[in-house]
């Protein structure tokens, strides 16, 4: 098609999309519209304007280009988008933000065509960079990401770190849509319509970028031209918008954001459209046929562990990576610059092709990897479990997009010792449970730890593992099973007092007063709660109904974690339930110091344990 | 003292210094010796080349410049500093890292010369920018922040937001001394030794930059001055510095992050040292003596609402905010561009001074709170629920500076309605509950948000405040006190088969089951529960022995929130617990929709009482 006559027809397209957006926000009586009119070209061009290249039979097709929404509230957009494709009708559309459709108020993978979740500002590009990550050095295929973004959420350090990184990697497959429409929530943005400001920041970073006008369909194709014929670096086009254009009403005025016409002014607008053609139907162009690069699968070895050993499960988990990696070929490991301390080293050794660095940018990280499992990887996720939290945005975000993420944090607890509670993980357990349907795992030795990591893998989901700094002395048999949601009675008797429920280092503090305790004629229960959730409420159960109390001891603050899954794995317990956890400010010193000052040691389950006498 | 001699005394120092960090991270067996050694001529010549000005003998004086070290892994350096300054004996230095020391392995308020605890990277910028944010626009002073940085941690988000802002207010009080060393925890950084990537970036941003080989001191003298004679922007010193310098067998090595050297090299890097005085001081330049500029208080005025009226309780804080300024004129409102949603505006309109708006960079913001707190201001930092998530490691650290601030998280839960999932605060009790000593309220009408956004400005403390989208009607009486730890009793006879624990929206929803079931002639007694922590375990008590089963409903996950602080509030329940939470995957709709959806409404109350007949 003549460049003219494509550009009439996107015009074209272009009102039909506005009538979308407009009268689904209406009939919805909420939404934004005017943060979805201000990208229509920008968007339009894109997906009709012979750039974009995607299968609509079969959104999973691996070579089909990825369209990101990273200003998520834009959803109107998005769907008008599909809309305009032909794979969604007016009436569909006027289901949006129903209670059940598909169109939900921010995309979730509700939508088919919604690779995934956002509405959370400053996270699309991360999750891009992990898709282009994959095309270019996992799947080694030639589509392209594309990510909408907003100006206010340029604010966003995320933004930045995903910035430097997809600069390293070179992503010249990686383009932002950077929709600079001046206007955030309450107010002008930082720096309004000074797009150098944007340029001059985004270049310095290594970034190719291209300025224009947003709603010129000449330029914004000329853009995406350039931006796919350059250099090695990934490129932002920085484009000069209208919040609200075409709706002169609301065009370029504060106070609209977040907010649907009233029926009276979507009638004026609609006049203001003019004649729109509802048959007109955007053409995208279809990608190759090309297989993903596959890395080859095998059998997988075997754990070489001595009973009684001391080994960090730490360092289990980054010998169980390497060596389930053949049994699991998508496997990736990303890092946070700490990946001596997590032990992914020993994974980025073996398979240096399938590890990457994320550097201390957590928040990307975790973006990136929820981008990689968008491509069917699976990503394995490590830092200190302390630092977790940085990215607990991002991983509340990954389970609206349904993935498939092992986290895994090192240096939980106090028992790290001398570093000092910066750096010690002690809510951890607290704010992965949250997760719908997460699973938390935590091992307390090397044959545990590495069957755990073999569970995550198989397991489709989000899961989150504990490890700890220092040795604990392997206590299985590395023929033991540890299936998610179990967990193991490891001393038993007829006539134990109370029930000491522990997992990690506290379940050799465990065991160490179970010792003590037997020295003194007395009985106690011990039982390895290695899977934190789901939570093995039977063996919990029996327990309570055998021994007079429950005990449980965790290194993790007394509030979401071990204690509290304990308790609500009862509607009623049939005993008391003693929580023994981090209850003191923590501070530096030995590791044995801080169990005892905690009181989660073995003096602390003896003491325990005697006072119910 | 002329230049040449001021260099002379500043290298004595330096080595004394040098040998402090050797030798007290010797004797601890850890610590961070090569990260330390390559800033000692950029803190010494700061310290003690006139550049800073300090009260040695009051570190509370309001006119101290202030120091930050960002990259708090160089305790070592830190604590040498206040050894040449005096402030230490070399016996003092030598209980580094131990039990029960001031000297923490990262800095903690322990330390009197502290001001907040570091060691989680990326944060102290914005600590800083909050301290100078204070001087520049609140107290009025001319005190400077100075703010160590680590090359490695550039990589952090938070970083770019805190520059990004720090340019934004034009504080060119505010001084970035980046310790270029070009080795990170496992290699090298991103950058390496590539110092114009960094002056590239940060200048790109609006800062001054001065590159500077970092163990001159004559260049860091000059690039001090310079920083200080300028613009009306915020400098960065970037400085070129090799790691471990001063001890040969470890200078610009990998692997040698994070480990203290064993006797035997120390006593080699002695011999390279050479002849150490250690009887040299360095002085540190007084402060002028001036008084902070201070709002005048006065009294506060009386809330009007009625009984029944409909108001969302965020309208409530944004008018409590307002209404109390007077009594507690240190209140600072900060908000991450959303302040027309949180209603933080209501006060920013009032008192504009006293506000200051931190754009959609969640982290930046809590850092920053975190520095005005240093600097005895009251923060109420605002956003969605949902986003406070995004500063999690932030809020986390921040306890560790037994700091004051008070958080407000709104739209809390699925009764947001139509945004869908990405904007629900779902999780937000559960990771605040987490926080040692931290309170949890959660208002269920105007009047009590007013009382507690209240009693939150009185208690010292970490404070977080949930508030609600939709109105809820008045039902307490302005003259009723909400002491945090307590509860109300709403509805109680001697007849009630269960206790129904809610706050904050599903109080609401409980209220009317009670009058749905009372038609039914059932009766229920109802808790408002509006602090969640510190929990009212007295009143849960006395429920459980008067009614036959206690049911908790929370607009929030399962997972750490209200119904599990209920659950640990008692060692031993004498009736069951049950929870109503949210436990399905959340959508858009209506609020009541997602209410009845997610079985957290008036209808699942009512099935659940009437299931225990």
């Amino acid at each position: 098609m003549p460049e003219d006559a494509k550009v009439e027809k996107l015009k074209s397209l272009a009102k039909l999309m506005r009538y979308y957006i407009l009268a689904s926000t209406t009939q919805a009586g909420s939404g934004h519209p005017t943060s979805s009119l201000s990208a229509v070209e920008l968007m339009s061009g894109l997906l009709f304007g012979g750039i974009f290249r995607y299968d609509l039979s079969n959104p999973d097709n691996p070579n089909n280009d990825r369209l990101i929404f990273s200003k998520g509230h834009a959803s109107p957009l998005f769907y008008s988008l599909w809309g305009a494709a032909g794979k969604l009708t007016e009436a569909d559309l006027m289901t949006y933000r129903h209670f059940g459709s598909q169109l939900e108020g921010h995309p979730t993978v509700a939508f088919p065509y919604a690779d995934a979740a956002t509405g959370s500002l400053g996270q699309g590009l991360s999750i891009g960079l992990g898709m282009a990550l994959n095309a270019k050095y996992l799947d080694k295929l030639p589509y392209r990401t594309y990510v909408l973004l907003g100006d206010s959420e340029m604010a966003e350090g995320s933004q930045w770190e995903s910035i430097q990184l997809a600069a390293h990697y070179k992503l010249d497959n990686l383009v932002g849509v950077l929709d600079v429409n001046r206007l955030g929530q309450r107010g002008e943005t930082m720096y309004g319509y000074d797009l150098a400001a944007y340029e001059r920041r985004i270049s310095a970073f290594g970034w190719a970028t291209f300025v224009i006008d947003g709603h010129s369909f000449t330029e914004v194709l000329e853009a995406y031209r350039k931006a796919l014929n350059g250099s090695d670096k990934p490129s932002m086009i920085i484009a000069k918008t209208i919040k609200g254009k075409g709706v002169s009403e609301v065009e370029n005025k504060n106070g609209w954001h977040g907010k649907a016409l009233d029926k009276e002014a979507f009638e004026r607008a609609l006049k203001e459209l003019g004649n729109i053609d509802k048959s007109v139907r955007g053409e995208i162009v279809k990608p190759e046929d090309l297989k993903p690069a596959r890395s080859s699968s095998g059998k997988v070895g075997e754990m070489q562990y001595k009973m009684g050993e001391s080994i960090p499960t730490r360092n289990a988990y980054g010998n169980a990576l390497k060596r389930i990696y053949p049994e699991f070929p998508e496997i990736v490991s990303v890092d946070g610059e700490v990946s001596n301390s997590t032990r992914a080293q020993r994974f980025k050794e073996e398979f240096p092709d399938r590890f990457f660095e994320m550097y201390i940018a957590e928040q990307n990280m975790v973006g990136a990897a929820l981008g990689l499992a968008c491509r069917k990887k699976i990503p394995f996720v490590s830092t200190f479990s302390a630092f977790m939290s940085r990215a607990y945005d991002q991983i509340r975000m990954s389970q609206y997009s349904d993935t498939n993420i092992k986290f895994v944090g090192s240096h939980a607890g106090v028992s790290i010792g001398e570093d000092g509670p910066s750096q010690m993980g002690l809510e951890d357990l607290a704010f992965f449970r949250t997760i719908l349907n997460g699973v938390v795992l935590y091992p307390s030795d090397a044959v545990s730890c590495e069957r755990l990591v073999e569970e995550a893998a198989k397991h489709y989901g989000i899961a989150y593992i504990r490890t700890t700094r220092g040795g604990t002395p392997v206590i299985y048999n590395p023929t033991e099973v540890f299936p998610i949601g179990g967990s193991k009675v490891l001393r038993k008797s007829a006539e134990d007092v109370a029930t000491v429920v522990a997992a990690g280092i506290t379940l050799h503090e465990a065991l160490k007063a179970y010792d003590e305790l037997k020295q003194e004629g007395v009985s106690i229960r011990v039982v390895d709660l290695y899977s934190i959730k789901p939570v093995d409420a039977k063996t919990l159960r029996e327990s309570a109904n055998e021994t007079k109390a429950i005990i449980t001891v965790e290194d993790h603050y007394a509030e979401g974690g071990l204690g509290e899954a304990v308790r609500s794995a009862f509607e009623k317990c049939p005993v008391p339930i003693y929580s023994l956890a981090v209850k003191k400010k923590p501070k530096s010193g030995k590791p044995r110091e801080l169990l005892d000052f905690e009181e989660i040691s073995q003096k602390a389950i003896v003491a325990k344990v005697n006072s119910l006498k």
